[in-house]
């Protein structure tokens, strides 16, 4: 392609030769002739200087780049039509593998791949175009929408609802048993059945073997457009909003709500039974123990505002000497004291 | 079922109509006619009045209620088996699955169920009315002893000793190689063969994505009773006692033991070789790094007394205004000095 | 085998009967006649009195045993080769399972064991007397060396590129999507395709329930005879060096590189774009937010120098006592001030 038809599919201002070639897109360092490469931030302007690659995706504020240049408001949105239209994901042959277990009572929608070894229970329903890739298992009564990708080894346990577009990566588990148990006066667990319902809606990614789990009574939902990634936690009752974005190892517990664009950083916790507000940012490894307001941005264990925070954290490393001084100056004072008796 | 039933079934003082017909268990939010609900703590009781259930179960002291009452001093575990009555769980029918893989030489109980594609290993024993759903794989020599339920994708390696009534929720791991490795003088790990053996008592349940390492020698141990939550790491030749709870993304270091009663919150931790007393308990993200006395409630990084974590931990976002107090005292102090001298 | 066989076969000094015949290695705790044990660590060597042990590897500078001795200046590695010789691993017979999925445009190298339900995709070259347990899908040209030992329920996606002698454990993921998402401005996230490569070299092990997702551009590289533990997130584009040390459920954010030789404890994680030099080493639960020099050992939350941090971290629970001090400090002054004034 072009890089001129290639400005045009992406909306930006071509700056350079229009007849090059395009012919991948990479990283500035590994690019080389017939790549197109992009500068996210622009801070890092610097590193352009040292590329091969053919043409970059810039912002407009960049001043040079030793290439032809893409220019636009949105270099990183830019960059991400760039790989699509450079490396369009192939897809599987529509059809039904002849060694998956497909229930005779399933309804497959048109278009639909599965793959080998795949299950797909009684009364399931996938609406056309999805994808099932080797080796899940979709329980009874699941229903999943159109153009799904669900990836190997993914568990959808019974009556799960999926919407459309949802992409699920490889062995995640959605609709596995909350953690529910009533303690007996013996110290013995009493299992609560979960027979809740789990409900993902419309355009939401899970990560690798993240588990989404089932509540006993009423639903866990995870709302249009969330993002979750890789061996993220979230357990019975909580509800998602939209948009929300939650990093790696993420743990959220029971009943915990999460308004639309929430962002949690990785290996961040919530504690059950709070709410975080629409827009509240949590910082990685944070511990949220209690309600955050809508906008706010938390950070640390327990999490609290975020400034606040950093600014008192780094001073645990100087408590050794605080606790020095600490003892100097009331030594000192106790020195005046006993003079002035 | 009518709600004088349900009350001699639960064992329950009923106060109302017990003609009342109920069907479904359901949360004080989403109840209506014909759902039972419940109060499992008596300090949400406020929430009581705006339900619409037919019912709610309570506790005694508990002083009002729009509808008819189910009274009992354990709501919690009246609730549970609520559930139970009104949701009884379905189960597949006994038999293998013709596109199962079960070795001939495999010992499978009466009554049991194997899903589609399972794999049972040589020489593997399964009891009776045991489930393993589809994709579930047990290597050679293992044992499942009666009325377990073994999820999709569940692996349980060669030789595991697994008792009845245990349940593990999907894709989790039982036996897979403990991390262990001799440092060679030129810097590279040398794997130590792990051969040693798990064992799972009765009435364990493994969540989703959990994993029990196998150790080299000896053996990894979980008690009768513990009921483990999702994405948790139990290391090789960990022992637990019985009716531990170990919430979800916990990780537990090589050789630690857990003595009954345990009880370690989310994305807690704690490393190798130490040791927790009796019904000790572990606060949420603490970082358990020596022994913990039987009953102590500990928290914080690293675990001590949680009484003086909490009380210390909020000081932390205190510490900028300490140290310019500190500062501030200091210079007064060296003022008075000057005059004094 | 005999002692003194054993003895030779490990290089090891033999002190006591060469005749005695030894049948396996067990704990000392549990070892009894006819065991070999182990001391791995010679604080530890008032436990060599009460072991039943026929003999057990120690270090030179242990002084007395009760039983037969094999001295060497590595008894742990003298250990792990001594579980080799007494317990080798089985392995399954080389073949293809009739109820594998292999696409016939693989290449599958000589004495390869493919179990049942393994899928292999379309042009996947699987190197000689590598092990595919069941249920185990490797994509369309995915490359594996030779001797690979990949367990039940792995997925290792398209184009991944593995080495020789790696082992995976159960239902770790390989290549699964990076978490990349591009923030279009109505707060919704658009999906970067990621079509980078994944390498992992000769002797690498990955633990269970492990991802190691793939970039959008480039690649994410763990470098030769890295061990990872179980239930580890490693981000798209990382670089990890050789003989790196990964405990359990520890992440490492998008694009940051380790160098040879790193450690880093269980729960801990690294922020993306940082840096760790050759041989550093994290502490537990520590969080990696800045670059880290080569060697330096860190630790805390945010992580930096060890000693400051230990020594640091401790006195959070003083805080409340050093707060009262400092304004009973401040009272003082205060009073003496006026009486001066």
């Amino acid at each position: 392609m072009t890089l001129a038809d290639l400005a045009v599919r992406l909306g930006c201002r071509l700056e350079g030769d229009g007849a090059i070639e395009v012919v991948r897109v990479a990283s500035l360092e590994e690019a080389g002739p017939g790549d197109l490469s992009f500068l996210a931030n622009a801070r890092y302007a610097a590193r352009l200087s040292d590329t091969h690659a053919s043409a970059v995706i810039v912002h407009p504020s960049v001043e040079t780049a030793p290439c032809a240049r893409l220019e636009t408001d949105q270099p990183y949105l830019a960059f991400a039509e760039a790989v699509e239209v450079l490396t369009p994901p192939g897809r599987p042959t529509p059809g039904v593998h002849a060694l998956a277990a497909v229930d005779r009572s399933a309804e497959i929608g048109p278009d639909v791949s599965i793959g080998a070894f795949a299950c797909i229970g009684a009364g399931a329903r996938l609406g056309a175009r999805t994808i099932i890739e080797p080796h899940v298992v979709i329980g009874g009564q699941a229903v999943l929408g159109e153009d799904c990708h669900i990836h190997a080894h993914v568990s959808i346990r019974d009556g799960v609802c999926i919407g459309s577009r949802v992409i699920i990566q490889d062995a995640a588990v959605i609709g596995s048993d909350g953690f529910g148990f009533a303690r007996r006066r013996d110290g013995t667990h009493k299992k609560i059945l979960q027979v809740g319902r789990v409900v993902i809606e419309d355009d939401v990614e899970v990560g690798a073997q993240s588990a989404v789990d089932r509540p006993a009574v009423g639903e866990t939902r995870i709302g249009r457009g969330t993002k979750i990634d890789n061996l993220v936690q979230v357990a019975h009752g909580v509800h998602i909003g939209r948009n929300v974005i939650l990093a790696a190892q993420v743990g959220i517990a029971g009943s915990t709500v999460l308004d639309d664009d929430v962002v949690m950083a990785g290996q961040s916790g919530a504690t059950g039974h709070v709410h975080l507000g629409r827009g509240a940012k949590v910082g990685a490894k944070s511990a949220v123990t209690k309600h955050v307001a809508p906008g706010e941005h938390v950070a640390g264990i327990p999490a609290g505002e975020v400034t606040e925070w950093r600014e008192g954290v780094v001073l645990i490393r100087r408590l050794p000497d605080m606790k020095k001084d600490l003892a100097d100056v009331e030594a000192r004072l106790a020195a005046l004291e006993a003079r002035l008796k």
